[in-house]
């Protein structure tokens, strides 16, 4: 199928990665639609600490900045155009997008661990080109439909949620069973939708900032821990009767919330690493992992997430429309990942409007 | 029911830790028997390393010898009196003893996992008394029979084996799938046989000692690394064609091999610490977990395990007896103790005969 | 501990069952408490569907009547003495009370499976008395509390729930996905606070009776069919797209709905029976099983559910307060059980007061 | 790829079914091969109980032959031709062929179940041709390697071994732990291989023919039953000491073996049902499912199971090797049907070679 016969774009406006802190606003050409794609118009994107990591340092882990990269991976739209051989969709349909494409056909994809796939297509991720774009083709078969009364910056929550629903459901959490969540940025915030749609009973989340413990509270929280103050593992403790929580979930990155974070389990307890780290290792508590049975369960991605994360999400709208703090149009891209990453206490999630600027705060 | 009607024994000569060093042999008094015990007499104990910590050190952890302590947990016997409401065992049966009672009634022990419950009592952990002693009253519920042709030096084997096979069963390890042990001393070893009870594919082991490693050769491993010349991670990426194993068991306990074990999993891989940790924290890589979601099990004895522990020391007879260097009478407890302390390369299990000497050599 | 020593009550007004359709009010003798009991006064009692069958015939499957009963195990009450050895409950508290007692040592109790004890001693199921009664002693492991703002009515509750509780946990109900509950009877109706406990996307059901499906409804289900009229494959399948549910509940013990129900899964998907059976067989169908692959749980009884069940039933309590319609002092008691077994579409759970009568309608 | 420009086959000779009783050996077409497929020039294949359903009644289920169909789909062969994207083969390879080549990208395929997605392609399932012809081409994802020293007889018993293996790991066969199977045909022999694999204890088998039992018990079962004499479930209890199996499987597909293989179980015991079933419905005890809490698992197919099944089979060659029992030429195929069709106690698994005739007995 050509785009061109269809009168579909070809081109898009793109912001391009150049080098380290150097993001241009170039024309971009737009990847040829085989029948089972679907073309669709980028209404809203969610920048991620990782975009942020290549625009200052160029790279993560492994994967190093070698050429101009289109940024962007936390994205929702509006189908433009259908695939011959694409059923589920029309013109016209709001969605949210996975960001990564499997081959489908290794020992991970056909065992249903599509995350660990070795030859994923990641947005963003070096030399894989994001979407903070204003029209991709893309596998219709990794978008996802959202409900109408879900804006387009709630939709593009769908990508960070996933990796909590994917961690919740790593860890199995039971109804009533006790949560605590290190970190309280916007994963850690989110995985309260994840604790609260397991049906955890309560739920404890620490962080520095005493702005987003409030706001962790307003989410659904049941006890909060400032770790500027307080002993986490203390708290916990004290807050459980002594008894140490059934899961935890790590979501700050920190080393030493890392270390501190498993110490908060009960005997036999979970425990989930989502959080970006901040360094390679952490010092982890050998004797009490062998005297405390803990499981910990390193988390990378997601597989099989999002149409049960767009629910969450759809449940938790008013709450999840709380996380969304900052709004920039696409020319003022430079703007929006220096305002990620400087601010602390007063901003969580930035949003950036490739097309239509939909809303100024 | 008394013990002196049935012309039971009332003492029983003991090996107990008076303090640090100082193994004094002792009448003690042997328990009065419920109707729900047997009286065993004890024909063979192995020495485990933990009963060495508290010989040189004094404690383990939390765990502080604080008063004479009778050493030993890893036994086996023959039944000399039988309770009365005890259907199971009559005089004369030969048997293997589990040295943890647990309280039958809390959280973890109604959810089948025993092996946490607070109320633990456990043999040789201060203040509850070891089986390093002619005789014990003990609950029928927690001695296993073992076959006539398994030597009681074999049956004390079970303890140890037991943590192996527990963490088989947390790592739940399938037919054909590939395993690294990390550290060949006797609990490295013994995982190699619940690696082979489980059918694992190729079994890879490392150690500092080529002797162990010869040794591991012989009870079935496919590959020996000695960590001394070789790099762990890259001899186990390089055994499997760059794919990393499935399964990993760290058992030496040592703080280098605790962060290199886990590189040795393929993504999604698995791995179970079960080595007693000679530091209590050791640095794991964080960033290879958050890319890589391996899950992680600390492992704590064991529950449920002894009737198949036993069946596959069963299987495995003539190598498990491979296992046995040195024996020695209760007399002669400080020589067993200081071989066990002392010796490297040449011994692996020390057996002491707080009855008759069995075996010589 | 002797009672009389605390001037507790040594006797005690029961409903005794003594030939079928002979239930007499008597006064029978009240346990000696152990260190480990509590005494109980009973204030509420639901009657079971297997009261009534020993009731009105005799016997259920092996189980037969050969000498007096007392009926009753669904029941909460008042703590009126401790034993020296509980430390978790003082006299006032208000409990739930779990009738089944394990025996704590063999096989199924030392893996976390109680329910399957073959020592098991569970209230009246013969020879072992049930708790329609004024006063029981009972071991303290299985009372729970329940909360001040919960009535002793809903608290019986607790008991016929765990059952829906113990079958959401095997079939590991997951957030968002489709639950068929066949039958809208008592058991039917509180499978559906387990279904939203467990966060579970529509919840269809179905029975003979428009009053119970519209119960139903009130409680929370997305969808009713009325067997009578439609098809339940057929419209379960329609409300699902063609695809089937992801869960299924049978909890009406009907030949043709135990048959039925099995059909309504999509491929893959998992029943759980729950209801008690009318007949032995059923005819399940085999050529569906071998090409979908559902998988299927009889499910007996309960274990470790009740402090979840509990919470739940606290969740919903408003909605749980509308399964009791009836409500009968122990004098009435006879009157109780023909209402029970009689009554269709205007009745749901019928309760009795062995001590005050607490409420009339 | 042009199949003419390699100089590779266009047509191939084939056993084609033209209706009920009628199969023809015609020339058809080979299919051009796409940069990811094989060609396979096809050296054995084994005749199954599917094939000769549509043989002699032209249906099975909701499958019906309603045109020419080739049948066939245990196989093995020779690599003739690689498609330019594929790597992992050479020409002259030796294989195994997985039959089922499913979507790839629906809710099935992506959680692992790939053996329930809607559209998988089944060779000699209406109206997907088999493979009982001289070369195939077929996507290299679904052919494996198999060993030097596996004839390509034994090969083909991975498709039908793959159904064991399957149940196996669905049933998750604890190492030690006691397995009964119901029937003693190609697929209930095969079984015990799998349990084997999995360290099973007991291996109890049943069947009718006697000759069968005699087999089954060289292969490695404990004990047989034959269900013209005994009672299944009373000869399993007394077998088991009155505890009955910890696993069954059901592989006769006869109606009352189906309802008394249930009955086996120990409390908490789970089965499989992988015979084709004569009838659609068996009577199930439902009133055993509600008090003894068995799992159920119907079986259809496999997934991910062949590399282990290849490697069961390599572990076994020589046990395998002796349910070989009858070797046909293509043109000889009418005949091996009616062999299979016809033959009982002295022949188990038939073979046609449709190139060179590589065994006569």
């Amino acid at each position: 199928m050509v785009n061109e016969e269809k009168n579909l774009p070809t081109t898009s406006k793109s912001a391009v990665l150049q080098e380290v802190f150097d993001l241009e606003i170039k024309d971009t050409p737009i990847k040829k639609m085989k029948p089972t794609d679907v073309m669709i118009k980028i209404m809203a994107v969610g920048i991620c600490g990782s975009d942020v990591h290549y625009y200052d340092t160029g790279r993560i882990g492994n994967f190093v900045l070698d050429g101009p990269l289109i940024l962007g991976h936390e994205s929702s739209g509006q189908i433009v155009a259908v695939g011959d051989e694409v059923n589920d969709f029309k013109v016209g349909d709001r969605v949210a997008i996975e960001p990564g494409v499997p081959c489908g056909r290794c020992e991970y994809c056909r065992t249903g661990r599509y995350h660990l796939c070795p030859d994923m297509q990641f947005m963003a991720t070096p030399p894989i080109d994001g979407d903070l774009t204003q029209y991709i083709t893309y596998p219709a078969d990794f978008v996802y439909p959202i409900p109408d009364d879900m804006s387009y910056e709630v939709g593009t929550l769908s990508e960070p949620f996933s990796v909590s629903v994917h961690a919740a459901q790593k860890l199995d959490i039971q109804p009533g069973k006790t949560v605590f969540i290190s970190g309280a940025g916007p994963v850690g915030l989110l995985t309260i939708f994840a604790a609260k749609a397991f049906n955890a009973g309560d739920i404890i989340i620490s962080d520095v900032e005493e702005s987003r413990l409030e706001m962790a509270k307003k989410l659904g929280a049941s006890h909060t821990i400032n770790v500027k103050e307080k002993d986490v593992k203390e708290e916990v403790s004290s807050f459980t009767d002594g008894h140490g929580v059934d899961y935890a979930l790590e979501a700050s990155g920190n080393n030493s919330a890392e270390s501190d974070a498993l110490l908060t389990l009960k005997p036999g307890g979970k425990i989930a690493y989502i959080g970006m780290p901040t360094h390679d290792t952490a010092p982890l508590d050998i004797s009490f992992m062998t005297s405390n049975e803990p499981q910990i369960f390193g988390i990378f991605r997601y597989a099989n997430t999002y149409p049960l994360a767009i629910k969450i999400l759809h449940d938790n709208m008013e709450q999840a429309n709380r996380l969304l703090t900052d709004f920039y149009s696409l020319d003022e891209v430079t703007d929006a990942f220096e305002r990620t990453r400087t601010a602390k206490s007063d901003s969580l999630k930035v949003i950036i409007y490739p097309n239509e600027k939909l809303r100024d705060e």
